[in-house]
C-alpha cells in the first residue's frame, strides 16, 4: 500500500504523496471539468453506454478532474425522460462512470461528480423547490439547513459529490435575469442562507479554523449522507452595469468591501466557491489574484475554486495567447476549469514557473476527492428520496409566498366561492420552476395552482385570459375571461412572468439561453429593460377590473414586475415568486387561509425599471430623493410583507453588555390566526467621515405565534457586526447607532 | 507702504505678509462667501442702496471673503427687471460694494465678486449662449475660447472676477437634471473643452508649471480683459446612482483614475474649481483630503477650491459637530465656503491645530485676489457688450445643432414652402435657454423659432399642438394642429423638454427647485425615471403623422428623449438642445440649408431609461448585450451626427514614432454644400489583465471642407495619451491598439 491509499494517514499526508506521483499530464487532468457530463454516455434499446467523448477524455487526461452534469436534463442538453436516465439507473450509471476513469487512471484517482442543484438538482425527477428569490422571502434558515440535508441526500443516493449552487448573488438591479437565482437584496441574509446551505449539505465535514486535511478522512459514517456543495458565483455578479448578464461592475473597494464581506465569511466552509462570469472595476474574478487569495488566506477558504463555464475562454480573449490566460487563471488561484479549452491547454504552454500554481491547483481538487471519501468509502447504494422531501418543499414554498395588498380583506377565501382562475401562470406548471429546471414527469405537470383550485374550491371556472408575453389572440381571449367572469363571485388571476425553456431554443456554449422564446421573461440571458408585465395581462387585468368582480392576483414571477396596473385593479396581491414543485397547493393554502402568509420582501420592489437602483441599503446622502415623473420610493420596500392578522411591535428595549448590543421585543399577534412572523432588526450608523447607509438588516428572527399570543424575541449584535469601512479601509465602529424593529427605534451610543 | 501694498513684491511676499497681520477673525471673513449676493442691495425709486443684511456681515468678517451673485437674477433671487440692475447700474453697484468692503476691512483687502455664468451670464441682459449639452455637439475648442473670451469681457465690465461655469460633469445618467450642463459624456472632450474656456477667461493668469505667486501682479494691461473661472463640480457628480441630484457615487479606484484623470489635468490651471456635492465611494468630496490634495500637489493646482451651496451644512449633517465638519473641510483643502453656516462658525470652534489648514485656505484666497489685480489695478469701467458677442452665440448654436435623420431627404426646406409649425417648443424663447438664466427683454422674448421661421418662409402657419407636459387641453390642441396640416406642405414640429423656472416655484436654499413647475422636464432637480416626451407630444406627432404631410421635429431639450414615436413619424429630426437666444435663428439656418448641420453626439442618445447606462466608454466585457425586450444599442451612438451631403473617409494612415501615433486619413466632401465636419479618432486598446473598453475618444479635428474637395486630416496622439490603469491602479502601454476613424481602422503593434 502506498502512503497515499492508507487511510491512517492524514489528507494532507496524502494529497501531498499522491502529488508527487503525479506526471504533468495526470495533473493536468485533474484541474480539468471539461466535459459536457450528459455526452458522457448513450442510452439506447440496449442500455446505457459510455461515449468515446468520455473514455477519450480520460484517456487525454489519465483519469478526470471532476465530471459536470452527467445528469443534468433540459433543452440545453436535450435530454428528457426518453434519452435520460433516473433513479437506480442513474446511480449505476455514475458507478460506472466512476469505477472506468478509476481504472483508465494510473494512480486510481476517482473523479468529482457534480450536478446543477440551484433550486434542486437539476436531472430528471430531481425535487425542485421555490428559486431563491422566494426562499428568501421566507428568512428560515434552519429551513434551509433542512433542505440542503435532503438535497445533499437526493444526490448522493445517486453517486453525486458536488451541488452547485447559487447563494452569492445579490439581486440589485431586477432587469438582470438572474435574479430568480439570489434570495434577495440583502447581504446579510444571503451570508446567512448560504452557510444554512453548506451545513445543510456538508454537516461537519469542513470547519471553521480546523484544518480537514490535517486529519484522515472521515468515514461513510461521519460522512452521515453529506457532500460537498460549490456556492456561486464569487463574487458581485449582481451588480453588473444595466442588468447585462455578465457584465462589467464598477464598484467602490469601500462600498465592496462593506457589502460582500458577509459573503466572503460564508463561504469559508464550502467545499467549493465558483469564480463569476463578471469584472469587478476592470478585473475579471477569474485572474484576479488579490480577491481569490484573499479568499484562501485571509478567510481560510479550504475549498476548491471552480471556474464558470467557459469562462477561462473568455479570459483568453483578453490577452495575446492562451498561456497568458493559463498563467493569469493559475497564479489567480482557479483551480478547476468548466468546460473551457484554456485549461486543457496547460501541458502544450507549460513552463517550470507555472510548476507550484498547478500542483497548489490539483492539491486543492485531490483534498476535497479526499476529504469527500472517494478514495476509500464505498460507493453509495441508491435509495429513492424520501416522501418528506415534498412535504418539505411544500412548507418551504408556503413560506416564500409574501402578500403584498389585502384591501379591503378579500382574503382568505372562503372554500365556497365561486371563483374564476385565470391568467397565463394559472395552468402551467413548468412556469413555476424556474430557470435551471429538468423536465418534469407528466404527472407532475397537471398539478397545476388551477388543478389546486380545482380540488379546493367547490366552484372553479377558468380562462387562460392572455399568454405571458404572446400577444396573438388576447383580445378573444381577454374577452373569454371577462364573460366568465360574469358567474364569478372572486377572480383569481395568475400573472407573472416565466423561465421555462422550450426544447426548440438555442443555446449559448455555458448553456444561457440566446434564442429567445415567445412566453418567456427571465432566466439566464433573459434580462429586461422594462419591468412591465409582458403581453397583455395588463390589458386583461384592466379588462377584468371593469366587471366590479373582486380580484385576487397571485404573481408568479422570478423578478419584480411593475405593477402599476395590477395595484389598483386587484383588492388582494401575493407573489409566490417561483414556487417551484408544490407551488399550487401553498398558495391555494394561503389562498384559503389554512397558512397565514409569512414572507416577507427580500428585495425592494421597484415600481418600473426607471426608478432603479432602489436597493435598500443606499447610502443616506442628501440627494434629491424623487423624479419628477415618479417618487423615488419603491413600490414595496425590503422588509414588505402582510398578514392575514395584525402583529404588533411594542417594548423595545436595548443594552449595551461588553461588546454585545442584547435587544428585546414584543411581539403580539392580535388575531385569530397562526402567524409567522420574521422580526427583522435593522441598523443606521451614525458618525464617521464617510456617509453612513439608510438601513443596513442586522439580525432576523422566525416566530410562530400562537392566536392571539404575545412573545418576547430577543436579539443580539457583536459589535464586530455593526461596524463601517472608514476612510482608511478599515471596520470602524460608529459613534452611534439606531436599532429599529418594525416602527420602533433605540439610540445606542458607543 | 506696508508689504503686501507694494506692487514690486510677488504675490507670495505680498500675501505672507498679509496673513501674518490678520486677526482670525479676519481670516474666518476671508474663507467665507457666506451672502446671496442679490440680498447685498435694494432698488427702490430712491436708486440702489447697500442693505444691513450685506453691511453686518461686512463688520462680522471684517472684510469678506467673496460675494456670490450680486447680479444674479431669476425665479429663485426673485430678481427680475423690475427690482434688478443692469449695464452702468450694475457696474456701479459693483463699485459700491467693493469700496464699502476695503473701506470696513481694517487692512483694506477687497471681496472677490463671483457670478453664475454656466452658458453665459446669469445677470439681467447676460448673453445666454447654448446649453453645454449643444456646444459639445460642435467639438470646436476655438470657438469655446472665443466664447469665454468675450463672457470674460462682459463680466470683467461689471466688476465681476471669477465666473462659475460647469464643464467638469460627465452626462452619464441622462435621467440626470443636470445633464444639459455637461458637455457630453466624454472625459478627453470635456477637458479640452475646459481647458478652451480656462484658456478664453483668463488668458495667461495662471500657466502650466510657473508659480504664479512668484511674480508680482499682472498689470492691467497683461490681464487684457480677462478673469478668474471657477470650474465645476470636483468631481464624478454625472455618476449619481439612479440619476438623483447630488446622490452617490459608488465607482472603481481604477475605472475613477482613467475616465477623471483628464478632469484633473485640465484644471489645473483654472483660478478655482467647485467642489462637488456627491461622495465617490461613500467619502463626500468636500471632505475628501486623498482627492483635493492630489489635485493640489501631483497636478499643482494653485486656485481655489470653492465648496458648492451649502454642501458644508450637508457635511456638518454627518458628524456629531459643527467642529467636525471644520475639520474635515479645511484638512481637505476646502479654501472657500458658498452659503453654508459652519465655515461661519470656525472662530467659535478654533483650535491652534486647525490654524495651519485655516492659514493654507485664507492664503489660496489672498493669491487669487492678488493674482485677478483686486489690491492694485483699478476698478474696470463699463463698456456694454459688443455686437460680435450674439454673432458668436449664433455661430455657437449653429454649430451645436444635430442632423439624426433625413429621410427621405425633407431638408434643407426651400423657402417657398408652405410650412406649418406646430408643437410647445415653437413658440417659447425662454425654452430655449435651460436652467441658470436669467429673465429676459421683451424684445428678446419675441426671438422664437416661429419668429425666425415666419421671416425666412413665405408662408408658415402655426399651431401650439400640446403643451410640454400639461395635457389638460392635449384634444382640442392637437385637432387645431391636425386642421392646419391640410393647408402645409411640410409640418415643423418643435418638441422636446424645458428647463424654464417660473416666479412662483419654490427652491432650496442652494437655489436648486423643489416645487415642480407643469411644463418642466430638465434642470438642477428635475430627475426624470422616464425619458419619454412628455404631456401628449407623441400623440401629437402620431396624429401628424397620420396627415401624410412631410415631417420635420426640432428637438428642444436638455437631456435625450426617448424617440420611439418621433423616429418613424418624421422624415427629419434635429436636436438643437437648448440653442440660446439665437437659437431661431441658428434653427433657420440649418433647416433652410444656409449652414450644413455639423453637430455630432457627445452622449449617446439612448431609447429610453429602462436600457441606462449607455455610455459608449464600457469596458468590452463578453456580456449579454441586448435585453429580452430591447435592444442594447442606444438609439444614436456617441458621435453619431449626419450633414445635407456626403462625406467620405478614405486613405487612413498611422506610424509610431518616438513616443507619438501619427496619423491622416483623407475627409472628402461629395456634395455642392460647404460642410464643417469634425473627425473622430477612436482608439480601442489590446492586451493586459484589465478588459479594455470598446472604444474612446483621443483625438478629434473639425474642418470645413469647401463644396466637393478632399482633405488630408492629420493627428498625432502621444503615447501617453493611449494608456490604461493596469492592475496596479498604474498607466500602463496596451500592447496593441487599434485607431478607428468613421468605419476604417488600423492596428498599431506598441
Amino acid at each position: 500500500m502506498l502512503p497515499y491509499q492508507n487511510k491512517t494517514l492524514t489528507i494532507n499526508e496524502r494529497t501531498s504523496d499522491l502529488l508527487g506521483r503525479m506526471t504533468l499530464k495526470e495533473k493536468v487532468g485533474q484541474v480539468n471539468q471539461h466535459l459536457y457530463g450528459w455526452k458522457c454516455y448513450k442510452k439506447d434499446q440496449d442500455g446505457v453506454k459510455l461515449t468515446d467523448y468520455f473514455k477519450q477524455h480520460v484517456k487525454w487526461g489519465g483519469g478526470i478532474g471532476a465530471l459536470y452534469g452527467v445528469l443534468r436534463a433540459d433543452p440545453w442538453s436535450g435530454v428528457n425522460f426518453d434519452n435520460g436516465v433516473t433513479g437506480q439507473e442513474a446511480h449505476d450509471l455514475i458507478q460506472l462512470m466512476r469505477d472506468y476513469v478509476v481504472n483508465h487512471s494510473r494512480l486510481g484517482i476517482p473523479p468529482l461528480f457534480s450536478e446543477e442543484c440551484p433550486h434542486g438538482h437539476q436531472g430528471l425527477n430531481g425535487v425542485s423547490y421555490p428559486t431563491n428569490i422566494g426562499k428568501g422571502n421566507s428568512f428560515d434558515t434552519a429551513l434551509m439547513t433542512e433542505m440542503a440535508g435532503l438535497q445533499a441526500k437526493e444526490l448522493r443516493n445517486l453517486g453525486i459529490n458536488l451541488a452547485l449552487v447559487s447563494t452569492l448573488d445579490l439581486a440589485k438591479d431586477p432587469r438582470w435575469g438572474r435574479t430568480e437565482e439570489c434570495f434577495g437584496e440583502d447581504p446579510m441574509l444571503s451570508a446567512q442562507f448560504s452557510q444554512a446551505i453548506v451545513n445543510g449539505f456538508q454537516g461537519h465535514l469542513i470547519q471553521e479554523n480546523v484544518d480537514f486535511g490535517a486529519a484522515p478522512v472521515p468515514s461513510t459514517t461521519e460522512q452521515d449522507g453529506h457532500i460537498g456543495v460549490v456556492l456561486k458565483h464569487f463574487i458581485a455578479q449582481g451588480e453588473v452595469l444595466g442588468g447585462h448578464n455578465s457584465g462589467s461592475v464598477s464598484m467602490g473597494a469601500r462600498e465592496f468591501k462593506e457589502v460582500y464581506t458577509p459573503l466572503f465569511n460564508a463561504v469559508k466552509n464550502a467545499a467549493g466557491v465558483m469564480v463569476a462570469y463578471n469584472d469587478i472595476d476592470g478585473v475579471p474574478c477569474h485572474a484576479n489574484a488579490s480577491l481569490l487569495t484573499s479568499l484562501r488566506h485571509r478567510y481560510q477558504f479550504q475549498g476548491l475554486l471552480m471556474s464558470d463555464g467557459t469562462a477561462l475562454d473568455r479570459l483568453a480573449q483578453l490577452y495575446d495567447s492562451p498561456k497568458q490566460a493559463i498563467i493569469a487563471a493559475l497564479n489567480a488561484g482557479v483551480d478547476l476549469s468548466l468546460w473551457d479549452n484554456v485549461y486543457t491547454q496547460i501541458a502544450d504552454n507549460f513552463d517550470t514557473n507555472m510548476s507550484a500554481a498547478l500542483d497548489r491547483a490539483v492539491s486543492h481538487v485531490l483534498r476535497i476527492k479526499f476529504l469527500l471519501g472517494l478514495f476509500d468509502n464505498p460507493f453509495p447504494s441508491f435509495h429513492p428520496t424520501q416522501d418528506e422531501t415534498q412535504k418539505l418543499n411544500h412548507q418551504i414554498s408556503t413560506e416564500s409566498i409574501t402578500l403584498l395588498k389585502n384591501d379591503p380583506a378579500v382574503l382568505p377565501l372562503n372554500r365556497q366561492k365561486k371563483v374564476l382562475v385565470v391568467g397565463p401562470n394559472a395552468n402551467a406548471f413548468y412556469n413555476l420552476l424556474g430557470d435551471y429546471t429538468a423536465p418534469q414527469t407528466v404527472e407532475f405537470m397537471t398539478k397545476t395552482p388551477l388543478a389546486s383550485i380545482r380540488a379546493a374550491f367547490d366552484t372553479a371556472d377558468y380562462a387562460l385570459g392572455c399568454e405571458i408575453r404572446d400577444r396573438s389572440n388576447s383580445a378573444g381571449l381577454i374577452q373569454e375571461a371577462v364573460t366568465k367572469a360574469a358567474n364569478a363571485d372572486v377572480i383569481i388571476a395568475f400573472l407573472g412572468g416565466s423561465s421555462t425553456r422550450e426544447f426548440n431554443l438555442k443555446f449559448l456554449d455555458n448553456g444561457a439561453v440566446s434564442s429567445k422564446g415567445i412566453n418567456m421573461d427571465s432566466g439566464e440571458n433573459v434580462d429586461l429593460a422594462s419591468l412591465a408585465l409582458g403581453g397583455a395581462q395588463n390589458q386583461l387585468i384592466q379588462a377584468l377590473e371593469k366587471t366590479g368582480k373582486p380580484i385576487v392576483t397571485v404573481l408568479i414571477e422570478g423578478r419584480p414586475h411593475s405593477l402599476k396596473y395590477v395595484l389598483p385593479a386587484s383588492a388582494a396581491v401575493i407573489t409566490a415568486w417561483y414556487p417551484g414543485q408544490q407551488g399550487g397547493n401553498a398558495i391555494v393554502d394561503v389562498l384559503t387561509g389554512k397558512v397565514d402568509p409569512s414572507g416577507r420582501l427580500s428585495m425592494t420592489y421597484p415600481k418600473n425599471s426607471g426608478q432603479l437602483p432602489v436597493y435598500y441599503y443606499q447610502r443616506d446622502a442628501p440627494k434629491n430623493e424623487d423624479y419628477y415623473d415618479l417618487s423615488g420610493s419603491p413600490e414595496f420596500p425590503f422588509g414588505y410583507g402582510l398578514h392575514y392578522g395584525k402583529i404588533n411591535y411594542s417594548n423595545l428595549t436595548v443594552s449595551l453588555s461588553a461588546n454585545t448590543i442584547l435587544g428585546s421585543v414584543q411581539v403580539s399577534n392580535r388575531s385569530n390566526h397562526v402567524i409567522h412572523e420574521s422580526t427583522l432588526i435593522f441598523v443606521k450608523l451614525f458618525g464617521g467621515t464617510v456617509i453612513q447607509r439608510r438601513d443596513m438588516l442586522k439580525a432576523f428572527v422566525r416566530n410562530t405565534l400562537p392566536a392571539n399570543s404575545t412573545q418576547e424575541v430577543v436579539f443580539s449584535l457583536p459589535l464586530g457586526q455593526v461596524k463601517y469601512i472608514d476612510l482608511n479601509g478599515d471596520w470602524t465602529l460608529p459613534d452611534a447607532l439606531e436599532l429599529r424593529v418594525d416602527n420602533l427605534t433605540k439610540t445606542v451610543q458607543l
